[in-house]
């Protein structure tokens, strides 16, 4: 498997014309804040002095995890392919707010433990029916693992956006991201732990003890790649995999919760330049999803204290992505509305 | 004048309704976080187990300020009627924001030092062309102050929405809110003050100067009328009798920047209860609006280091609005979409 290479997204002479056609918009300069970062930053992935937000899309990766058989879920595994069955009718928050806001929304099995059947609207990438319990082995193989990857890659291969978020559904996929994170970052385990879908303060508890049980047995793990076998989803690989090729196709990466978040991790502990291609659109209410983002040193534009996942954080954001750009194209300048600068 | 009487949303049996619609959506309890307390708050405000989000209006106050005279501005007072034409011409960001997030947008003239003319998109209701310095006398007479107040009132009544947003252009009027807001709250100037469109740390001392001088001068003014007349802009009066006819008429109040939240403390002062109506859009990067949201023990929607007023915050926390009232009709429940709840 090929691991794309990224480049990152530095290019001074095209940061200082954007930043000269930001400064000259009938406005105080830097008084759009965040928008006029989030301009700048379109603008140097796409190449371009004229950003776009023509075509975002979300993929929405869904996966059973085999560490549910530790009881760390308030939620019975079968919410995962039920939950895919709401994607697949409409009725979910995801769908909702992508239809709100205009986004392509593409639901994918890269490992759920229920057989869809034929179905021409769920992008069948199913690696297998669900991981295997990492509290005992690797959550994935090797071979498994790369297989989820490059189903990922393959996706967006196949994808014409500008913009691509991420969502997620996987019954036991906090505890995922949760040891990920532990691994990747050397945080301890319960600083990464939190409440999922609602666990009360004993299964959180509880949740930790797995968690840690799991770092010990699989203390050998150092490369990016086993880590990511070793705790994490089909559904979280297959993002890995989305978001590293996405980056390489200069799509903007919108990134959310936890779970998308810990996704973030393995990529960029493979490619680390896949960050300059990130917007990060909600701190999440999830415990550790903070400290996630702040060991990203990475700044969310929204704090909705969702904990929902589905990439739900994302599709709100996108109007904001559409302000960006559409300040930079739209607003007069001084000059052509005839406004006085400072002091003038 | 008549202050209308305003109301508090209060209704238990109507929230728990509100409370069991939300809960029963195929998602965790509480998961959708602040979006649910806006489904339940637009919920009680409109009277209603479907609260919609259909018709938002915006509207955009200018005036000109006498204290420009005591040179705390970076920018010269003309550029107030330029900027209410770019906003005619539909160059400036909140044409942009507005145009869209697909909101109504109206420009008023409560005081601007210009002669426009008879203007068929523009809102006279000039009531003198420009304050007087508040350095050294009253902003405005009673009279006029009066004038403007019910300018506002008038104004909402031929209005035909359920949100209503405000946005303001004034050079000199971040003086204005911040001797309101000291004035209103008893916060010292010097944490009331800030740099406006762009004042380096000289310009932002001699503000607070003149801030403390008007202070001492207008020391007997305590009547919330007395305080608005003496420190007040006529686009501030415009925008607190706006804010209380539009609560009266069951309205949401979208409030964003430093001077609109200038103009609640005011309209709060007479009828407590129009907060009840009010949702904070955003959090300005001018100091001294987070000081003015946590006296209001208000949480905005948005951090975005904007600084720019015309309501821009408020444009752009539509799309949230929106995505409030839509989850909460569009959103499958548990049994209709046969998704299993927690420990089931």
């Amino acid at each position: 498997m090929q691991i794309p290479a990224i480049p990152p997204i530095h290019d001074p002479e095209l940061a200082a014309r954007l930043d000269h056609r930001i400064d000259d918009k009938t406005k105080p300069q830097g008084s759009l804040g965040v928008l006029e970062r989030l301009a700048r930053q379109i603008g140097l992935i796409q190449r371009s002095e004229h950003p776009a937000v023509a075509k975002p899309a979300i993929v929405v990766c869904a996966g059973d995890h085999g560490v549910t058989a530790e009881g760390i879920s308030a939620y019975p595994q079968s919410v995962t392919w039920q939950m895919v069955e709401n994607f697949l009718a409409g009725g979910a928050a995801i769908n909702v707010f992508a239809r709100q806001n205009g986004c392509a929304l593409h639901i994918v099995d890269a490992g759920v433990n229920h057989e869809f059947g034929k179905r021409v609207d769920l992008v069948d990438c199913k690696v297998a029916p669900g991981t295997r319990n990492f509290c005992e082995q690797a959550a994935m193989s090797d071979e498994d693992c790369a297989r989820a990857l490059e189903a990922g890659m393959r996706f967006v291969d196949g994808l014409d956006c500008d913009v691509l978020g991420f969502g997620e559904m996987g019954i036991g996929n906090t505890t995922s991201a949760a040891a990920l994170m532990s691994a990747f970052t050397g945080i301890a385990a319960a600083d990464c732990v939190g409440a999922g879908t609602g666990l009360d303060a004993e299964g959180i508890a509880h949740k930790r003890d797995v968690i840690e049980r799991a770092l010990r047995l699989h203390a050998d793990a150092k490369a990016p790649l086993d880590v990511l076998a070793a705790f994490g989803g089909f559904e979280i690989a297959f993002i890995v995999g989305a978001m590293l090729r996405g980056a390489q196709r200069r799509m903007v990466l919108l990134v959310d919760g936890f779970i998308v978040t810990s996704a973030l991790l393995a990529a960029a502990a493979l490619q680390s330049a896949v960050l300059d291609y990130c917007v990060f659109s909600h701190c999440s209410d999830e415990a550790g999803h903070r400290r996630m983002l702040d060991y990203l040193k990475a700044r969310p534009l929204m704090q909705l204290d969702l904990r929902l996942g589905e990439g739900t954080g994302s599709a709100l954001a996108l109007p904001l992505l559409r302000a960006a750009v559409n300040f930079l194209e739209r607003m007069a300048t001084f000059s052509s509305a005839s406004v006085n600068g400072k002091n003038g």
